[in-house]
């Protein structure tokens, strides 16, 4: 397998020490019936994902209302079509809105035809909703060559899915730059809250505690590098009352760094593909 | 699937920042006996669960007792039948027994025909004890569109295992009003403290202060939102004398917020409902 | 089943408000070879094991001698053939030695004929070194009714595999009196500390200072309740450095009590028997 | 099977109360790809596994370089192919690099014939860089008595593989003299860090502050032993920011000590097999 070509890329960290970008994954019952429709008939395994769109949602958007920050939502076409609240409400406080697939279900998994189908369908839902994504981040993160050349095909700017920096870089797919902004397991919720027999998608519920510790060490580390803190939430884990406070405690310790700046996925491709803000793309950086 | 749909619920934080019920499963036996009757044979795995009724039971009754605390414990019939005196002893401390299966098989894998037969058995064997349920919760909480129904044709008035919110809700069952009390996998003590290899029922032993902060992180984050706090507690695991030391942390915890007050479930599901309290559901409201 | 019936237990306690018996199982190599004869090829897995008998005993043993305290070891018969030197180097610093099956395959996965030669065979090898045992665990604890059976018809007072208390009682076996001195797996080093890939027994490595805490809550709690504190220690887990520091830690928290006593298992299998101490069961108990 | 003799080691302490060997292993795609060649096409994992020559690799020789601390990097074969650029800068900086399989194949699972091919291609590949390699650590630490018997006919002095002591030894290997540097689980960081799910290399992500504690723990304990603390760390795991900055903790607690020295694990196996420390070994050991 040929590697994707890196090529230079322009200057997105504007005098900060690090970037964070709060990047929300809102799932909600794609990943679960991704692995099945018999799980419609799972009331309380429904019910468990259905919080996220329900009730979590609302409450982030409300904590990045009293913070005034910008923030990214990756959503899979299947929760936009059984949840269009979150779409709307999304759009309506500025916030970004990302492609996710459509179904969740992992490209690794899926036939090339199985991939294009999957954006296909999620651009197609996500028009009907007046929005036009620049950004891709693979379901599971778990992308083939295949997804990102697609990616290039299909015009979209950045994606989210590759770790093999913690810092954004530019390359080719299909002929065409796109940046990659590098998530990572140790700065997403999922492996720290997730737990649920059936399907298991999780077995580990962790004190928000330690997981504000883990992120904060990240982030205060990453100043020394120049990196990007690319953090990954999910509305039912994340929206549950006390991991939303230590949600607001990450926010406030990286705030007090008084050199860290919080920006939404789009503003920060467009710094390494080296072009301007594309217009619209919302609230100022925070210094 | 339909949902469920919603009805507007009645006022059950009564001043309330929030409000904790202490719900207790007597699982005992039963989930390893819903696994394999092959497992009677294997004494120690008997023994480990045994020593919820024989040792759990009465020191939580005297905990609850010592802080005059209301309680809920549900009860699946199978322990009912094997362990007698648990029925009469949480009785005669004016506590509620709630219906909680007969034999610990999740309806998510039993037909219509068995779930209606679980739901039979179990209130033939509570009325023999002369107890009268008035709320259920399902087996690993894992119930689908059936189970629900069958709640509102029983006439039961209160459900306590969907996830989709984290306070109380009114909703149509059959065509009759229901409550739902919604509890979750972090305010459970079997994810942070079951062991047993055979059969697996879980594989992570945890400080009791983890699970202190855990849960006392999550009431103080719910008196922002007014939330149900819905703690869970098996017998067989709390009943360990450090654990229920553990227990008697958070109980001091939330008695010193001085606006959390401890409620029975059908308490707070009369409240829901719109209805007075049913004569008999204990103890009042701790301030 | 019918369950073992439990008859009066003499006064084990004599005035502390909790004991703990140090029990230290010498399982070496016996619980990886019950998995298959492969595993002797696995150069790394075995050496994995042999690090207790090697190493761990030792300095357990100096331990043990630097506090003056009392320890049972359980001793499957491989490891008595395999490392005869444990056997001498443990019984000439007077402790006691008691058996744990010969091949460490748990009783419930063997046939009645199996389980009686796995004590047959343990008492021919713990008779070549001259020791007599008067007790059993079963490896992983997990005993049938028929090995309970078999330990009262050869003449063994006390097993100690069961939970469903955290105080010993007596039953009877075979229609003769056997004390019970319970275990739990929160009390054992095992669930913290073990990690092997292959074969696969544990996928966990704590801190020391957790289990530390663990422990020490547990005895803390357990002096309000009159608890037998059975600690189970395995020389490949806890003979590392750091983790024999804990180890020395929860010793010291327990002597700073003032009202903990320490003593050998069959010690305390005598006084809840009702009978005398059996002569040579050593050292005297600490206050 | 015959375990290895046992030959009477040198002094490798020299009044040292404990030694620290910072081992490398760069495994970077190798563990991967030796699961199956399918994963080359695993966008995600195989960045995941790339963070560490790319990025890891060079923050930990700035580290080392930092604190003029010698180190030894075990290279798989695949990764000397893949990233050629690790093997120059590794050797530039002045530090030993050993072997380390060429596939990442567990020996366990190779017939003899598979092993031998396995060390032969490494050492080619080796020698086309100029290194001539004198240590070996078996992948996953899985080697066979055959593996060991291997390491002697090739003339290698020391291996790193074994598990039943915390300080080296000596021992025939083909008859001929060479040295165990016995590493560990727990001072191992994948135990602690490594999360993939696809293929499923560990399920786990522990806070930075814990991993330090439990390692300095262990070689705070070690120094009442004299024992070899052989640190095993991976570029893809403690790359990562705010894990580099753990092992800086971990560094600054062992030069805290004032009785600690780090060596390559070259020099220490010359010091156990009683010669001279070889020619061009590295770094002068710090006190």
């Amino acid at each position: 397998m040929d590697w994707p070509e890196r090529i230079p890329a322009g200057d997105w960290l504007r005098g900060a020490s690090a970037v964070v970008v709060l990047s929300v994954d809102v799932d909600a019952e794609s990943p679960v019936l991704a692995r099945g429709e018999r799980y419609l008939n799972h009331l309380t395994t429904m019910s468990h994902q259905a919080y996220g769109p329900r009730v979590g949602v609302p409450r982030i958007l409300d904590l990045l209302d009293r913070y005034r920050l910008p923030a990214t939502f990756f959503v899979p076409g299947v929760t936009a079509e059984r949840w269009p609240h979150v779409m709307e409400n999304v759009a309506e406080r500025g916030h970004e809105i990302a492609m996710h697939g459509f179904t969740h279900r992992h490209p690794v998994h899926l036939s090339e035809g199985e991939q294009r189908e999957e954006i296909e369908r999620s651009l197609k839902c996500f028009f009907r909703f007046g929005v036009a994504p620049t950004g891709y981040r693979a379901p599971n993160w778990e992308m083939t060559r295949h997804t990102l050349d697609l990616l290039g095909e299909f015009g979209l700017r950045y994606d989210s899915s590759l770790m093999d920096d913690d810092r954004p870089y530019a390359m080719l797919s299909a002929g065409r730059p796109i940046a990659e902004l590098p998530p990572h397991w140790l700065l997403d919720d999922w492996e720290q809250y997730a737990f649920l027999p059936e399907p298991d998608v999780g077995q580990q519920i962790e004190a928000p505690s330690k997981v504000v510790e883990l992120w904060s060490a990240e982030l205060e580390a990453m100043r020394s590098f120049g990196s990007l803190c690319m953090l990954t939430l999910h509305p039912f884990l994340t929206g549950r009352p006390s991991r939303l406070r230590g949600l607001e405690e990450f926010i406030r310790f990286a705030l007090s760094r008084g050199d860290v700046r919080f920006a939404r996925a789009d503003e920060i491709a467009s710094a390494v593909l080296g072009g301007e803000d594309a217009p619209g793309t919302g609230p100022a950086p925070q210094s």
